[in-house]
Parts: structure tokens; sequence; C-alpha cells
């Protein structure tokens, strides 16, 4: 935990009275954390555009269950790349269909590749990656 | 599962061969699968603009463990909204940060003003949501 | 213009120094300045999310300069469709190929229709489209 | 302009079936030509993600155009970066502000930190940056 600063900033009267609608709409109750969090965000991409950077990952996939040999090969990926796999969620969408949320841990780029190789696996339907850094870095 | 059909489609050379040495890198070993799915993508992405259609989605918050009841607030917003939540996975990722992943499912509209009412709390710093189409509706 | 007010914010010691560092490296002179723009930024993209929101857009095509009657199919298509052509841009790339930049003011919906069914002539092969809001509505 | 090959695909009928309403909404009359479009988009992307590769670039800029000297100014950034400024529009959009599109070609770093320094410019209220590759490189 980092000490706090109070700094002040200038905005037209209009673009506050625009924000603060917006923002009390997401469910803030607090201008200051609104603006943290835009900041974070920001940040956020920012590092993550480095394909060396650490990150955190959810790999999310959807497949046909009954391809052949397709989980095997999904957990044999898992265990021989360079990156912590923290945890693994499977769900059943229907009878034919499996979601598959894998988090990651390691650097931008390897996340990608591991997630394009798995994505590329026959049966692999659908694929989605979240990249997000630690949140720890921001104090 | 539905039949099969066979297509012919016509390129240049050149960017057949863009394309092969694009997807072998992927980890593709079949042109057809690779095809199959940037058709899959393009048809979600465009299904999933539509805020009523019946998605499901990862939601990440990476947050500050020792924020006073985020843990009970984040409980209270996924029973009170009409959402089926699947599943929630609680990850520790240093001593002061954790990393929540909710799955839920049901439409676009809901699931994004959830995600961000979870993410305006105070404490959680940095979210991200990943929406997929159910991969049933391909066949 | 509207009227400026000046708001306090409380951020991490940390999470300032970070955003500090960044905003100088984009050339940023001055802290609220950059808060003004991430604010800007985010309520655009919120509103830009409304199919019937007036936008201003920016649609550039690559396209084969050879191909038979294009000029004339995109000219036609911006001469029959219920939007405001502001201006259009041409620009030759190479021998064979040209960059067609136009700028169209309407709403959301209607120019994605217009730039989707440009992309879609035959000798378009790249498109891709920049929304705005129109700035006056930030005073 | 390269020879053209023929290549088969196989899918599923009802996935064909999705894919074909869904060209025919864009205004596509050729299946071929939809896939070549998917195929060329996506490879564009993944160039694009290499900051040292050679693009061509849209950069939008919605400004106030009292801002003092805000117009010499970028100006003169157009003119001491080592990129090709190609052309530069500038359309009224109110009596208050300005949108000015400029057309760049250079490496994706310098595009993207040209657009950032810009964007960062007191009086500059949104910004917007479309990259392309030239599509010459597609046969």
């Amino acid at each position: 935990m980092s000490t706090i600063e109070r700094v002040g900033v200038s905005l037209e009267k209009d673009l506050l009275g625009q924000f603060d609608e917006f923002i009390g709409k997401q469910g803030y109750t607090n201008r200051s954390e609104a603006i943290r969090d835009l900041i974070r965000d920001r940040l956020s991409q920012e590092q993550l555009a480095n394909p060396h950077v650490e990150a955190i990952a959810g790999v999310f996939l959807v497949y046909d269950h009954h391809a052949t040999k397709l989980a095997d090969k999904l957990l044999h990926l898992q265990h021989t790349h360079l990156l912590q796999v923290i945890s693994s969620t499977h769900i059943h969408l229907d009878h034919h269909t499996c979601l598959e949320m894998i988090i990651l841990r390691g650097n931008v780029g390897r996340i990608e590749h591991l997630a394009n190789h798995m994505a590329s696996l026959k049966g692999v339907k659908l694929s989605r990656i979240a990249l997000m850094t630690p949140g720890g870095k921001f104090g």
C-alpha cells in the first residue's frame, strides 16, 4: 500500500456533468475511484503491449467434447509450456459443447503463443483471451 | 452435429502462401480448420454486438483483498442479478491482491451491466470481460 | 465553451508516479489535460456503442484500382445512403493499389452499414473504420 | 497480380448457412470474396502487431480551433517526424470544433508515437488512429 496524494484536476463543467452521470450509471459512488480506474486501465493496456511483460490471463475455449483426444492435447500443452497454469475450470454448455477456462501467468508473448496453439486444435470452435497486469504493480 | 459440405474458394497464390505460413505458426495442421475458425469468430463477434443475444462471459476482477466487505458485495451482486452465475474462481496473486474470475450466462446487456457494477466497487483495481457465444450454435 | 471546475482526486503515490511518467512519454505537459482526455475518450466510446447516436467516421478502403467499375460503385453507394459524405481523399499506394479515405457524418448504425457494404465490393482488399463523436458535445 | 488457386474447404452445413446469410447482409455477392477478406484482415492485424512493419495510417483529431497555436504545433510535428505525411484534410464540425484527418506512411511504432504526441496537445479533445498494411503485399 502506498501513501495517498491529492491532486487537482480542471474540467469543463459540461464534461464533468456527463462524467458524473456516466459513472453513476456504472455504479461508482466516488469520482476519485472512477478516475483511478481509468488511469489503471490505461496504464495496464500500455504495459500489455510489451510481449515481455509479466501478465495474468484467462483463456476461454469453447470446444466439442467429442473431439478425439482434445482434452489430452489441451492438458499436454499446458504442461509443456513455460507458463504457470494456475487453474482450469471446465463447464458443460450443452450435450456436445464444453467451455474450458484456463488461468495462466507468464509473459505476454508466451501466453499468446500458447493461447493461439490451443485455439488451433481441431474441435476448438471459439477462443478468447483476457490479459491483465497483476494489480499489485499499482500500489 | 450437422452434415459437412465442401466448398471451393479462389485465392491469389501469394495470399494463400502467407495464410498457410501464418496458420502453421499458430499450430494449425489443417487449412479448413483455420478458415472455419475465422468464420466462427466473425459470426460470434457479430452476434455479440446485439445486447439481447445470449452469451457466456468470463469477468475478471483484480482487487485488493483488504478492501472492506468487497467479497460480500461481489457475492451479493452475483445473487441479485438476473444472470446465471456458473462458477467463480478465486486466486491469490500476492499478499494484497486477488483475482476473481466469474463465469456468467445471460444476455449481453445484462452481463455488461453486472460487470460494470462489479468493476465500480471500491477496491477493484482492474477488470476485463471476455464474451462468447455458446459454441453449440455453430453446429 | 463551458466554465471550468476544479475537482480533487485522491491517488496512491505509486500510481500517480507511473501515470506522470506515462503521460510525459506521450507528450503531455499537463496532468489535467491527460485526465480530461481519458474521460472524453471513455465517454465517447460509451456513446458510440449506441447505433442511433450521431457520429463522424473515417472509412478507409485499400483496393485494387484495376477492379472493374469499383470507383463507380463506391461513388454510387456514397450518393444513395442517408449519410452526409463530407469528403473523400484518394491516394495511390503503388501501381495496383489505392487508398480511399471517406469522411461521413450520420448515425453509427448507418455508417457501419455503408462501410460494410463498401468493404464487400469485389476489389476492396482491406477496410477500417474509425468512429468519433463530434467533439462539440464535450464543451 | 499473382495467379489464382482454388482450394476446397469443409464446413458444417449450419455454419455455412449462417455465414452465407451474414455476408449477404453485408453486401457480398461471392463467398470466395468474403473468405478472402477475412483472411486478409487477419493477416493484416497480425502484421500490424509488429512495431517495425511499414503501415499506412489515418489519424483523426477532433480539436478546438480556438486553441492557441495548435494548428502550428500540429504542422510542426508532421514536419519533424521521420514519417511521410501523405495528406491532411481539415473539416469544420461546428463553430468551435474542427476535425483534422492526417494520412501517414511509416513504421507502426513511429506512427503511434506521432499520433500519441498529437493527441496530447492542449486543445485536442479526441483522437483515433486506423492502421492498415498497404494492400499491395497481398497480391
